[in-house]
């Protein structure tokens, strides 16, 4: 009987395409899933395919070949170490697992090593695309012991997606261990920061220049067009003309109840970010919008409680629409300095060595976050592959520069008018504390040093010289 | 020989000064430090107080009275497991060790359970004040069992500040076994909060107002007298009249480098916060600034490169300084606000039923952030003991009205003048969004659903009830 090439456990939809996917370069892949009603599903729909169905994980381990390359798709966190711990028995040493969930870190840090002590090379993989993405080419994070990389790398250039670009897969090697996990975290995180500053541009077009529904609409399709142009922004001008499906004769967004769901991988980036000391201040607002969101209740309370100011739009909409346009695209430039000073930070936390140009590469297809902007970031780092940080970059720096007034503007109107914009608020001081040669920390140090003699650096002596003052007789 | 009432192990500055708080009140103390030279040092200086030196941990803990009750002031981390390790083989069941270090709440959480295995009782306790504050009265934050907490509880309310407003002493039992750590990390990020928003005033009025060196102390001289009342305004203004100790002839701010340390506990709280579901916005920007602040070499490359908007002042110093007075005090309500929700929230995750009246009350006296503030809130929980959010309270509510056209003015004047309000802003943000009936999180819904089928709730079914849409032909 021929051996199958790859397999696959785990046959929710993400698994199931993803091994259709696969199936569809070419190659054989055996399946299994830990209830086979899945597992009957896949292959009796599919029965043309080259799937091997298994109904034990003996069974499947043997019907891979050696060395065995194995994907696992199943519920991250415990549901991840039970399907390790039933397969292991049946591996052998050179074999793979290569864990494509939503998987903290820091468990594939823990597992890498572990299987590593049996012989089993272990790569965890970010995925990022949807459904969608899984079937028909997603962006892939893998990363782990680099020859095994190596083994797998063939299939995954196959089935990742290919940047309109230049035609190049959306997969690369991303580092060791964790890295990969960590870089999809971080992916995420930017995808919380992008959606966020899509709902506060939404918010005040609708709630202070009081534009109506088809203008909403309109106006994400025409930035769609320019600079902006990006799959969330495609998609929020598509959600903008869609009708409730349950008859209410309403657009389907004023349905929908205004409490955001999270599958924690932007609270794991902003977490992570205040342990490796990146100042990352837009994803966790954004974060954070969702967790305020969350608390419907609360809100509702408040609402009839606590008053705004009065506020009446009298600006020209077309200007003022611009200014956002421009605010946005201002605070999508300040989300991705962070999130890229973060994988930086962490790179050297870790030792990772990540590979900064290719990451934004790898993301301009499949990715929920692709976008034209992410060529520009390919590009900053073709031009200068230790680019300290991207507001450093020339593009970057004009545009930030250029968009910085329109940025200003609209935080100040929509902080006058009292709709809220914690992350493009975050943005502008993001931009204004990194460009500030003296911030106010003297004070808070001199503070520090006054209540708890934490002492302080001079400004006229090297770094690293700490000295304290007798601020009262400590006798 | 008379066995002593009380032990202290480590004898760094907060352990000598609360040493020498305890025996101030009639006890004897037993006294060890890993090194000698610490403790001759101290029985030598002190050698009319009733201090017993001991120099091997053994001969420490043979000389306590039972059960025993035993200090911890040692470094937090492991060298807090070392000191337990070595305790322990001397300590008999109905013990109690006290770990007054700035510990992490789960390594708390962790080391109580482990030791109640051994029938030795653990009490977590938070100490606020720094080194004066030890000695002449600190604010205590214990967490443990309630029978070792009732044990110790005369000593501690001995030694504790006394609130100005009642004369209470200024500790209480915070609940079982993390609670007290965890109480004071976010009295920590609170702090942190505080201090923040007094850099941003602190800076808004130099960097836009112009005042000089006089009139920035003499500002925070007044705003001492009024509602801002509170310690770290009063040694504000006191550091910012001094001069250089080295001779340069100028203010010591002006010469103290503008990169902020930190110990980490303002780090936990904002980890926390993001892990039990609060949004505690004000304080997490607070840690970034910290951050940010520590890039100093990224900023002064930044600082050639990336230009801010021109900007020249040209209001009226009185009233914009005013406006920033009432910016600061609305920021300190939306920063409690955040923190007693934090608190809320953490008490439910980890079933602590935490006594929330009593926080603010053993927080105004001996704690770094003891303020005339603090008694508002303690009034607000006496009114309401299950107050839900602080801004519901009728004092808070109707300052923050009051106030919030202030406060939205000085962060368009910061945001238009370049300056950076990072919380001062996120604590608009937050007023604007907890106010908000609706938020524009119908949108991240929606686009949710369309990307992941992650599925969303409906405006007008019951809440819980999850739809979705068809986006696109999912065949």
């Amino acid at each position: 009987m021929k051996q199958a090439d790859f397999g696959v456990v785990g046959l929710a939809v993400m698994g199931r395409n993803l091994a259709l996917n696969i199936e569809s370069r070419g190659y054989t892949v055996a399946v299994y899933n830990r209830s086979s009603a899945r597992t009957d599903d896949l292959v009796k729909k599919h029965a043309d395919k080259k799937f091997v169905p298994n109904y034990t994980t003996e069974e499947f381990v043997q019907s891979v070949k050696k060395p065995r390359r194995i994907l696992l798709m199943v519920k991250a966190g415990k549901g991840t170490d039970a399907v390790i711990e039933e397969l292991l028995p049946n591996l052998e040493k050179g074999d793979m697992l290569i864990d494509g969930g939503n998987t903290y870190f820091e468990d594939t840090m823990r597992r890498s090593e572990k299987l590593a002590q049996e012989g089993i090379n272990f790569i965890g993989m970010g995925v990022s695309g949807g459904e969608l993405g899984a079937l028909k080419g997603p962006s892939l994070m893998p990363g782990g012991q680099r020859e095994a990389y190596d083994l797998v790398e063939p299939i995954l250039t196959q089935i990742a997606a290919k940047a309109p670009e230049d035609g190049k897969p959306t997969v690369t090697y991303i580092g060791p261990n964790g890295a990969g996990h960590y870089v999809k975290m971080v992916h995420n995180g930017i995808e919380y920061g992008d959606m966020q500053l899509i709902a506060e541009s939404y918010d005040i077009l609708k709630r202070v220049l009081k534009l109506d529904q088809e203008q909403l609409s309109q106006t994400f399709s025409e930035w769609n067009e320019g600079e902006l142009n990006s799959y969330l922004i495609e998609i929020t001008a598509d959600i903008l003309t869609r009708q409730d499906d349950l008859g209410s004769n309403k657009p389907i967004v004023d349905v929908i109840l205004d409490r955001a769901g999270n599958k924690g991988t932007g609270k794991w980036s902003s977490q992570s970010a205040l342990e490796v000391g990146a100042p990352q201040s837009l994803i966790t607002e954004s974060v954070y919008a969702r967790y305020i969101s969350a608390m419907k209740d609360d809100r509702l309370t408040a609402s009839k409680i606590l008053h705004g100011p009065d506020y009446a739009f009298s600006g020209d909409i077309q200007s003022v629409s611009e200014d956002i346009r421009k605010a946005l695209y201002f605070g999508k430039i300040m989300s991705y300095a962070q999130g890229f000073d973060q994988l930086r930070m962490a790179s050297n936390h870790y030792d990772w060595h990540l590979p900064f140009g290719e990451l934004a590469q790898l993301w301009r297809a499949g990715a929920i976050i692709r976008a034209q902007f992410l060529q520009r970031i390919t590009d900053a780092y073709t031009n200068q592959s230790d680019l300290h940080n991207l507001l450093l970059d020339p593009y970057f720096q004009k545009i930030a520069e250029d968009y910085q007034n329109a940025a200003r503007r609209v935080v100040a109107l929509s902080v006058t008018a009292g709709v809220p914009t914690p992350s493009l608020s975050a943005a502008v001081a993001y931009y204004d504390s990194y460009r500030s040669s003296v911030l106010p920390a003297n004070l808070t140090q001199a503070q520090r040093d006054y209540f708890g003699a934490h002492t302080y650096e001079r400004t006229d002596k090297p770094s690293g010289e700490m000295y304290h003052y007798s601020w009262y007789d400590e006798a």
